[in-house]
Order: structure tokens, then sequence, then C-alpha cells
């Protein structure tokens, strides 16, 4: 009788609510308007040799590693966030190595430690899902080989002071300390910049998010040339597909887009803060493309929400976020709806002061 | 000091030769003309919508269940083939179980079982490449977690029997056997059919041969429902990109297209293997879109043909094909080219008895 290994038997399964989006899709963090059109007119000159070749990773890294100011050899493209995480679980879990993560926070850092075998020590934000540097560094022993921490941070918006992910990495450094920086441009700060002096530091982005690429499912991993000499080989050469190498370059050099729609996504955020505060319901103030806000009966709010065709995310189950939806934030027009289904609906459930509109 | 794991540590790396690949591609055994003209269609009418939303697997993944006459809690779309392998070793594989494989074979298998710390036994094929059931059935241990064997096999073309298949799965039931078909549609023959029987059997196949969508990065992995749930909680919910999950509907309707490659192929294929006979040189038949043949000087052979702009690989590298180069074939008019390359190859570097041209 085949058995799976017993790491991978006792593991979670994620299964986000993708089915049937219909609506205005404030659920997934994405960009809710789309890539950059020089984007899509790459992608429309793509023909069947390019599909019918087999994806060629190289020169595209160099070019965006020069982008980056990195050196090629310290980047890796990824398909997705979700494979850099993969390869670096893969590249420093043992069996029984301790990981640790700071919750609430993105599932798939623990889904990937859990599966490489490691134990995974959660160290519970503060009470407004401050950054918990002191328990953090309680947190680690002789055992941990890996610390994944979300900054900005998903659920919660929030964000960790960069001096103490330095001293964090600087003082442990045998042990490998992943920043994602899934949600970087609309925060503006990164970890990018100190990483010289951290060979054990590595920083991870995503095109899912502002960029509006999720789903062609590229990401990159920044980090050490020596250490990345080792992810690289656990990693397929094909990892990522070449309509995703395509639009790439394009993407990255149509910065005049991203800033543009992060600076509407940002004005966006302050109004909805606004509402959530004029309505009386507790919020967290975000640095990302989303807000956690407490409204309460979170799955009935959901539910209210999307009879009025909006979407947003139920994430009353994570650690700390009893009552608490995500909400993702767009542009002008999709905030003007999403802040008239909002009051309709704290209305309807009799939720709230009653939601301002400005 | 940070420290990947011992097992990454020593893993080779593999770089398939990717780079400047200008002229006839007959070097990665993919379509040598591109995919059918209905999945250029669908692609051309993906919009940014569809590139910013995450990829939706299931409802695709039950529409090819269908279509291959499977369940879709039996199926699982990977990112190409190389992740259905690197999801299977991460299943099954703890440090020093041991993992089989039938050399020489594609490279992946052995990185990958390396990479979850098994020990790689290689059983040698035989000296005409024959499949090597006692020898196979000897390297089975207590230990044994994983056999892979390609079938058709790379680089040789060659196949295994399926009552052979059948009974080192029947005979190792705690052993997960993966069948990897991704020359499945040359050959014509799968063990898919006798899967009911085998919990422990596998099936991979890819998009990336007959379909012409290497660079789209589909592949899929078949088995039992209870193990697959296990597979499957290993993998991203996002592990496949979208345009490769819009077109894949597409390209396994058309089967006119496929039927219509294949046959072209298979044609082409015996016209190279009677020029090769007629030539004195020695090759195995195959049952895939491609042929391996020992030129002798096989560095110097492929540089000869990419003068030609023909570009063949070189595989006296792997065990037992010494001397050997592996050529892919493709329609008429590409064999046309291959065959005019391939004689004056030979009579410039004086192999063989000069090639036929029927």
């Amino acid at each position: 009788m085949l058995r799976p290994r017993e790491a991978v038997r006792t593991l979670p399964s994620y299964h986000p609510p993708l089915g049937g989006r219909d609506g205005l899709r404030l659920d997934f963090n994405e960009n809710t308007v789309g890539c950059s059109s020089r984007v899509l007119e790459r992608l429309r000159r793509l023909g069947a040799e390019d599909f019918a070749r087999y994806p060629e990773r190289e020169p595209v890294e160099a070019a965006v590693a020069e982008m980056l100011g990195v050196d090629p050899t310290e980047l890796l493209l990824t398909n997705g966030v979700d494979e850099a995480i993969h390869l670096l679980c893969q590249t420093y879990l043992e069996a029984d190595d301790e990981a640790v993560i700071v919750v609430p926070t993105y599932s798939m850092y623990r889904i990937y430690m859990m599966a490489a075998g490691a134990k995974v020590i959660s160290v519970p934000k503060g009470k407004n899902f401050e950054f918990p540097t002191d328990d953090l560094y309680k947190a680690i022993t002789a055992r941990t080989r890996l610390i994944a921490i979300a900054n900005p941070n998903n659920p919660t918006g929030t964000v960790a002071p960069e001096q103490d992910l330095v001293r964090i990495a600087r003082s442990a450094p045998g042990v490998a300390v992943l920043v994602d920086e899934a949600y970087f441009e609309f925060y503006g700060q990164s970890v990018m910049v100190v990483r010289d002096e951290l060979p054990n530091l590595f920083v991870a982005r995503t095109f899912s998010k502002a960029y509006g690429l999720a789903g062609l499912r590229m990401g990159l991993l920044v980090g050490d040339a020596e250490q990345m000499r080792a992810v690289r080989r656990v990693s397929s050469p094909y990892n990522v597909n070449a309509a995703a190498l395509a639009c790439l370059p394009e993407a990255l050099n149509d910065q005049p887009y991203i800033q543009q729609y992060v600076s509407e996504v940002r004005e966006s955020r302050a109004r909805l803060e606004r509402a959530l505060e004029a309505a009386g319901i507790q919020f967290w103030p975000s640095q990302a493309n989303f807000v956690l806000a407490r409204v309460g009966a979170a799955s009935a709010f959901v539910e209210h929400m999307r009879r009025r065709r909006i979407l947003v995310r139920d994430r009353s189950g994570d650690p700390g976020c009893e009552g608490c939806v995500r909400i993702t934030l767009g542009p002008r027009e999709h905030t003007d709806r999403l802040l008239t289904a909002l009051h309709e609906t704290l209305e309807e459930a009799g939720l709230g002061q009653g939601v301002s509109r400005q």
C-alpha cells in the first residue's frame, strides 16, 4: 500500500475561493483594472513559434536584474512567489528543522514549510498587528533554518520596521530570512537596499499585484549569489512560461503606468479608511492595496457585498482576525462602487454609524 | 553562515543549451511547426482581465479529465511535466529512501529525486536500449519508494512492454511508479487504460511536444484519487498560468491537427531511419518524435549541422550513448532540409556511406 510521506499526509490543503468570481474583484488583491497596454501589445505579438519553444529564462533574467540593480547571479525568476517560497523551503529545510512565521500571514509559507518536514513556529503579531520583533527573536533557536516575513503583510497591510528586519537577519546569519515584498509597490520601501551586507537575506517580488499579471505567474527571488546557486539547482530550467517572460521587460519598463495605478490605489485606500473610521469600524492602517476591517459578522458582510456584486474576502478564520474582512482597492471608480455597496451593506446589516462618501 | 541542505549542495545543475537557437530547431523534441490555429485564436482573444486574475485550475481540470476519461479527483494540471516529477518526489521521498530510474533517461528525474534527499539507483538499459525488466526488479528493495520511467524513453526513443510496466507496478504496491508519457502521441500506447487496477501507478503527459506548447508550460499527472489528494496538497493552487489554461481545451479538442502532425512526424521518422541505415549509421528504432543515432564524433557532427542551420542535440554524455546525437523530427519540409544537411555533413566529415534522400 502506497503511503505519502508523513509530512504530506498531515498537510493542510489551501483552497482559495476562486470559483464563480462574478462582480468587482476586491477579494484577491489583484490589480482591478489590468496590466499596462504595452504588456498587452507585447502579448498580442506572440506567435506559434514563441509558444512552441521551451522558454528561455536567462536573457530576461539578465534584463530584469539590470533594472533592479542586482547581478543576474543574484536573481531567479519564479512561477509566482509561491514557487520562490517552495524553492527556499526545499533548499534550507530538513525534516525536524524549525521555520518561523509571524501570524496572521500568507498561507503558503506554512504549507511549504510543513511539506519540507519542518516544524512551523508561529509568532503572533501584537494586539494591533504590530510586528513582534522581541517575540520573533525569542522564537529563534539552534534548529531555526528559515524565517518568512511578508512586508507589507497580508492580510493585515501592516509593515515591519526595516531596522528590525535587518537586525533579525544580522543576528541569525545561519538562518535564511525571506522578506516577501509582494505589495512593495504600494509601500515604496524595500530591504533590497540593505541586502548586500546580509548574505542570508532573500527578497521576493511579484507581478501578480500592482502589475496586473496574476494570471501569467511571475515572481522573482533575489539573494546572495552563492545561495542562489543552490536555490537555482532545485528549480526546473523551464519554470516560467514564455508569455510571462516576453511581457516582463515591458511591464517593468512602463513605470508611469505602475506609478499612476499605485497613486490611485493609495487615494482609494485613504478614502476607504476615512469611510471605515466614520462608520466606527475598526481597521488597521495599510501600506498595501487592501485594508483589513473588523466588520463583525464577516461571512454575512461578504454575502451582503456579493449581492451588490462586490467581492471581498472573509479573513475571520486567520489568527487575531475574528470578524475581519479584507477589501482590495482599485482606482477611483471602483472605490465609488465599493463605498456605495459598503454604505448599503452597513445600513442593511445595522452596522456602524453609516459610511460617509467623501 | 547559511548552508543549503546537504542534498541540495551536492545536486547537479541542469543547463539545457537553450541559448542562441538560430536555425531549424531539431534539438529539443518540440513541435517544429507550432500549435493548432484554434489554440492561437484562443490566445489572441485573451485580454487584460484574463491576465489580471489568478488562474482558476479546477474548471479546466474537470474538462480535461472528462476528455481523458478519468475523474477530476484523479488529475492534476502541472507547470510542465517537471512540476509533476517534483511533486511526486516531494510526496513520496524521504531522506535516505531509494528511487529508481532506467538510464539513459530524462535528466530531471535524478535531480528532483536527489533534491528530496533520496538515493538514486540507476538501472542501465540493455546493449540496444532494451527495457531492463529483470534488472529493474532486482533493484527494488524495501527502501524503494519511487520508480520513474519515460515511455517512450528520451533520448533513446525506445519503449517498455506494457505488461512489464504493469507487472512492476503490481509487484511493488508500496512504490509509486511514474510512467512519463511525454511522447505518447507519437507512440499511441498508454498505461492509462490499466491504471484502474494499480493505485500506485501515475501517468504524466505534456503539451510541450506534439501539441506545440512548450512555451506555455502545461503538463498533467493522473493517479489514484486518494494519492492525488496528497500530491495536490504540495502544489500551489496557482501552479499553471491562465494562458495555458485557456488554450488547453482548444488544444485537446483539435485532435485532427494532432493526428495530422503525428502522421507527418512518423513518416519523417521512417525517412530518417532509412537514410541512417543507408549511411551505415547505427540508430535505435524510435516510437517518439526523435531518433538517437551514433554518428561518432557527436560534437563535430552537431557543429557541422549547425553551420547548415539545423540544430540537433549532442547526447554523447548520456550513459550508453557514446558518439550519439538526438535528432527531432517535424513534417516533410523540415525533413527535406534535415536530410540535405545530414548528407552534406556526412560527406564533409567523411562519415557513413552517403545518405539516400528517399
